[in-house]
C-alpha cells in the first residue's frame, strides 16, 4: 500500500542537516560552581569523586548538589501554585514545540524595571502572526550577557535583599492574557525571573502556575535564534516530585527556506507544495 | 524575492503536530531516591527546602544531590579518556540527531551476557539502510521495565560486587566498527553500562571516550520508538567540567507518513515531492 512507503517529513529536514542547512543553539549557562540563585540557597557543589589514571584506565567522576532553582533552570508550575504539575508530572508535549522570540532589549534598557504589556504582544502578533499552538515564548530583555555576575544580573548593590533588585519581567495583567488567549506551552526569560525584580508576591508565578503553564528563567544566547522558525526543545531534569530543575534548553533553527512560514499557512496547500519544491530544488 | 517567501518545512511539522499526527516520547526514568547507581555511589539526596502555604502564596522549592553516573544519563568521553570533551565541552549539534533503533530483546532474553555484534549493526542497515550521520543510535536490549530494581538491573543477587553483574552491552569490536566506519553523535542503551556486566576494564567506555562518543544508560521505553523517523534531543544536563550527568532524552516521532523514510532518499526527489504531497492530501 503506498502509503506504507511515503515519504517521511523529517528525512527532508535530516537531509538539510547533513548539507549544514539546520543549526543548533543551546540556549543554556554551563551549571557550576558560579550558578546563579536567589538569595537564601546555598552555592553549587561540585565535588570531584575521581580525576586521574587508575592501574587500567583514566576515570572522572563527580557529585553535584543543587537548590532546583539556580542557573539555565524551569519553574515546575507546583512552585507556586498547589497541586498543579510537579516537574516530573509535566506532560512531555509540553517540553517541545515552535520558538516565539520577543524582543524587548530596547525597552529593558529603557527601563530597567520593565514588564512585557499585552500590546507587545499584540504588536508582535501584528508582525509574525499569532503566537502559534505549543509555543515556547522566549522574551529577549537583554540580560543574558549580564550572567553569572549577580550585581549585574539583579541590579543591585545589595544582592542579598530581593526588595532592592531592578531586573524585567512580565506584567501580571499580560500573564493573565497569555494564559486565558493563547495556547503557549512554556515561557522562557533571560532574567532570574518571570516576575520583574521589584515584584511582590510573585504574581506571575502564581498565575503561570494556576494555569499549569512552565517558566524557565536565565535563558542564553536569544540573541541567536529567529523570531519563528526554530523548534525548541525544553530539556529540564525529570526530578520526581520536583518543583523546578535545572534545564538543558535547546533549537534547532529552520534555515534555509525562511522563516515566516507560519504567515505562508494562509495561502493554502497549493502554495506550501509550490513553495516547499522550489526551496528544495533550489537547494540542490 | 521568492525565497524570502516560501514555505518552511517546519511549518509542515507543526501543522502536522497540531493535528496530533506527531509524538513526542520521553525515554527518561525520573531522578530521586529510586535512581540507581553503579556500586560505590551515594543514593540520591532529595532534600524539601520549602511546601506549603506561606503568608502571601504557596510554595514548593527543593535541593538535590547525585552522582552524575544514575538513573538515565550521559557519559561524556572524559569520563573513560584523558582530555576529551567534558560535559560542557559536547557541541549542541551532537545533542539532536535522528533515531536509529536497534532492537537485540531476543538475544538479550536468550544470553543475558549478550554483546552486539558488528553483523548486529549490519543487518541492521540491510533492512533500514546506513545509520545515518548524526544518529542517535539507541539499543533496545528489553531491559528498561527492570528499572529501577537494583537486582533486576544488574542481574544478579550481590548487587555490591560489580563482578557478579550480567547484563548485556556492546562488544569492543562492534564500538570501534562504529567510531571508525560511522559517523555517530551518541550511543544509548537502555542498560546500566554500554559496556556488559562482565566486562573488564569497560573496552566501550574507553574507545567511545577516545572517539568523543558520549553514551547514555537507563535509557527508558525505547519500545515506543520507530526504527528509524524519530528525531532524538538528549537533554543532559550542562554541567561544567563534569563527566556525565543526568539527562532529558525525548524523541519527536515523525507519523503519519510513514516510517522508513530513509530508505526512500534513494527513490530521489520526483518520488519524494510525489510522496510528501500525497501524504498530505491523504490528511487534509
Amino acid at each position: 500500500m503506498l502509503l506504507d512507503h511515503v515519504f517521511l517529513l523529517t528525512t527532508f529536514d535530516w537531509l538539510l542537516l547533513e548539507s549544514s542547512a539546520f543549526r543548533v543553539v543551546d540556549l543554556t549557562h554551563s551549571q557550576g560552581v558560579t550558578t546563579l540563585y536567589w538569595p537564601g540557597n546555598v552555592d553549587f557543589n561540585f565535588t570531584i569523586l575521581a580525576r586521574g589514571q587508575t592501574e587500567n584506565f583514566w576515570l572522572e567522576a563527580n557529585w553535584f548538589g543543587t537548590a532546583e532553582h539556580g542557573g539555565t533552570h524551569l519553574d515546575s508550575p507546583s512552585h507556586f501554585s498547589q497541586g498543579q504539575w510537579r516537574t516530573h508530572q509535566i506532560p512531555p508535549s509540553r517540553l517541545i514545540g515552535p520558538g516565539a522570540v520577543i524582543d524587548l532589549k530596547p525597552q529593558a534598557i529603557e527601563n530597567p524595571d520593565y514588564r512585557v504589556t499585552i500590546r507587545d504582544l499584540e504588536k508582535w502578533e501584528q508582525s509574525h502572526g499569532r503566537i502559534p499552538n505549543g509555543a515556547i515564548v522566549l522574551i529577549n530583555f537583554g540580560w543574558a550577557h549580564r550572567y553569572p555576575n549577580r550585581s549585574l544580573v539583579f541590579n543591585t548593590n545589595d544582592t542579598e535583599n530581593s526588595t532592592t533588585f531592578h531586573f524585567p519581567g512580565i506584567h501580571e495583567d499580560t500573564a493573565r492574557w497569555m494564559a486565558a488567549n493563547r495556547n503557549i506551552s512554556i515561557v522562557a526569560v533571560d532574567t532570574p525571573s518571570v516576575d520583574s525584580g521589584q515584584a511582590v508576591h510573585f504574581p506571575v508565578h502564581q498565575i503561570f502556575g494556576r494555569n499549569n503553564i512552565p517558566g524557565v528563567e536565565n535563558v542564553a544566547n536569544i540573541d541567536a535564534l529567529p523570531v519563528t522558525g526554530s523548534t525548541v526543545f525544553v530539556g529540564v531534569i525529570k526530578l520526581f516530585d520536583g518543583s523546578g530543575g535545572p534545564t538543558r534548553i535547546m533549537a534547532l533553527i529552520d534555515d534555509p527556506c525562511q522563516n515566516n512560514g507560519a504567515n505562508q499557512l494562509s495561502n493554502g496547500l497549493p502554495f506550501l507544495a509550490f513553495a516547499l519544491l522550489t526551496c528544495l530544488l533550489n537547494k540542490y
